[in-house]
């Protein structure tokens, strides 16, 4: 297969990551060593069995959980999806009532969208100018008939923390209490998360997203939380997600969760420097700059949403990944479609303010230097791009 | 990680196979090196994008299929539920009808039952005793209000061939023509399938059956086929299967589809003459042993279903097993509840007969020494337990 390489800076670990190598390793030694089927009735099953359940384990760890609070699922779409479609179809779907934000990841806007179709009522909550929503706002959207809310932890295009403690901390007072759902796949092995004693009934998390396999993810579903599944199948993960366990996969993912829980807190702390110190040298450089993500504890420590106006984002985007700076506009979700980012037009953010967003996102791998030559070759074409497209409003050639 | 080895004979082929060693290094290489997001604007990604489009191009090409009428899901369990959900929820649930048969995997069965509590109706037809439907069946359940037929190619329990392109003959004379979906599982790399050339509609396949990855597989939608999602998120796999693409296992599944392709035939052939040899030493050893696996090209090259009653199957298994013979009773998606299989009573087979059955199945790697080692040690322990149980029966000691 004809890989290229060439040397990059990659700073799109929002979008997905890189697998670690004890990662790759171990997926490479599930597929050709470990390779039975869970279920099948002989050694070679069992071991893989136990090793889908070691891996269970330490996904569970990193958040507090217990391993039997752990579905296996194909990744982060399909846990919200599971966790949204699973506590709907237990009711009745008239007369059925969530809640959302309206900065949530495609997988959760759309999904409830689609139930709307379904004939769910659906209240898509706004966020303030910084990309807020409030336990308030929350309460104040419940009716009787609300059966779940969904907030999600970490915005993944601006990397907002939205107030989830707080808001299952409101919910606990509330006379039938709907289901609490978090997306967290931007969150988890970035902040600390407790969804158990926090109170929260399901939790989406990925394993691309912290160095882990593509392909798997999983749901928290805390302990004595009913759920209806969305595919039927075999007896796998208690019935909830049936179909011969991606073993590779979820040995993969367990590695990841372990590495990042030894990584944590402390590659947080360094990633929140390396970003702080972008920032600077962006501002510094190009005072100009707007800054689309919250600083401090505010925002998870590896995402940093700007923009350069009047320089277009996805013109600068593509200038810097020319220079060997890989970075992106919005979710990578949403490309290569070129609408722009339904989380910064929620804050109120328009025009080339808007248009001129880019998501710069770190990972723990992220070096000084990286972040240093980085800035340079930002700074390098929004110099460039900026007098192109400030003639261009001005008529000037 | 603490993995164990010792030599054991893998015959339960039918439930995972191994990863080749080049799928194996593709997926690590891809987690490691090629590990963009497709939807990423910069060189990673597009090179991403490339790999899913080479992998669909190798998938496709196994079954003469155009690459765009492959869609990329978790699996075999996804795939089948996907086609059959995806034809049901373009229309109104009520008066909605779908055909399919006793046999059918349970992510088939599962979903027609799941399914019927919405409204649907599902007509399940028998098998006759060899494990067969009938043109004529699939004509005579037809009704105005039919949407949907599903018939598998290969049986996972019995190899049985069910007659697929005389299914999709007849159907072709049918005013209204319901979609046909067939569950491929079994069958993609071990039998010649043309589903563009048949008048196959939907048709499911799943990687870790052909050596490739655990986590991957796919549906054929032919060309033109309207089909609803499952689930919302991101605009992937056109819109049919949103998340975030599994990169390192769609790039393993297409190293995995051209290996099976260039093993094609001759691989087929080989392994029915080794099972066809296995079940004459079984034979002039054991001669009551009875066969639920058709002889010749009514089954799949892989696959032999046989007990040796009085022997019940799952002992016979767990003996298997201790002497390094790695078989199973029915499909590894039952177990480990020891429920017995629907799919041989489905053919009318009950008693010591059916609870004696278990399911050898081979893989292109499996060698002649192999099965000879394995016939030995099948026979040694059918002698030995048979005597226990006959002496049982007829309260001997």
């Amino acid at each position: 297969m004809p890989y290229g390489s060439g040397t990059f800076i990659y700073l799109d670990n929002a979008a997905t990551t890189r697998a670690a190598p004890e990662v790759a390793d171990t997926v490479a030694q599930v597929l050709t060593s470990e390779y039975g089927n869970p279920s099948s009735p002989h050694a070679l099953g069992a071991r893989a069995a136990r090793l889908v359940e070691a891996a269970r384990r330490q996904v569970a760890r990193l958040i507090g959980a217990s391993e039997n609070e752990i579905v296996f699922t194909s990744g982060g779409t399909e846990a919200n999806n599971l966790a949204i479609r699973g506590v709907v179809y237990r009711h009745s779907r008239r007369d059925v009532h969530v809640v959302v934000q309206k900065t949530e990841h495609a997988s959760v806007l759309n999904t409830c969208q689609a139930l709307e179709q379904e004939g769910v009522e659906v209240t898509y909550l706004d966020v303030d100018a910084r990309g807020f929503v409030t336990p308030a706002q929350v309460l104040a959207a419940l009716r009787p008939q609300t059966v779940l809310v969904s907030i999600m932890a970490v915005n993944n295009e601006t990397g907002v923390i939205q107030p989830v403690p707080a808001i299952t901390a409101a919910l606990a007072g509330v006379r039938h209490r709907p289901a609490f759902h978090v997306d967290a796949v931007q969150a988890y092995g970035k902040i600390a998360l407790s969804p158990g004693r926090w109170g929260i009934d399901l939790m989406s998390i990925s394993g691309h997203k912290i160095h882990g396999p593509k392909g798997i993810g999983a749901l928290y579903v805390r302990s004595g939380m009913a759920l209806a599944a969305l595919l039927q199948g075999g007896d796998q993960e208690r019935g909830l997600r049936p179909g011969t366990e991606n073993t590779p996969g979820i040995a993969g993912f367990g590695v990841a969760a372990d590495l990042a829980a030894q990584a944590f807190p402390d590659a947080a702390v360094k990633m929140r420097q390396l970003l702080e110190n972008l920032y600077d040298r962006l501002r510094s450089g190009w005072p100009d700059v707007r800054r689309h993500t919250p600083a401090g504890d505010d925002a998870a420590p590896h995402i940093l949403n700007v923009s350069f106006p009047p320089v277009p984002g996805e013109v600068l985007v593509h200038h810097l990944a020319q220079d060997g700076v890989y970075v992106s506009t919005t979710s990578a979700c949403h490309a290569p479609s070129a609408k722009p980012s339904h989380v910064l037009a929620a804050m109120g953010i328009s025009g080339p303010e808007l248009a001129g967003a880019i998501r710069i996102s770190l990972s723990r791998f992220t070096t000084p230097d990286e972040v240093d030559a980085a800035a340079e070759i930002i700074l390098k074409n929004v110099d460039r791009l900026a007098r192109r497209y400030q003639n261009r409003r001005t008529g000037k050639k």
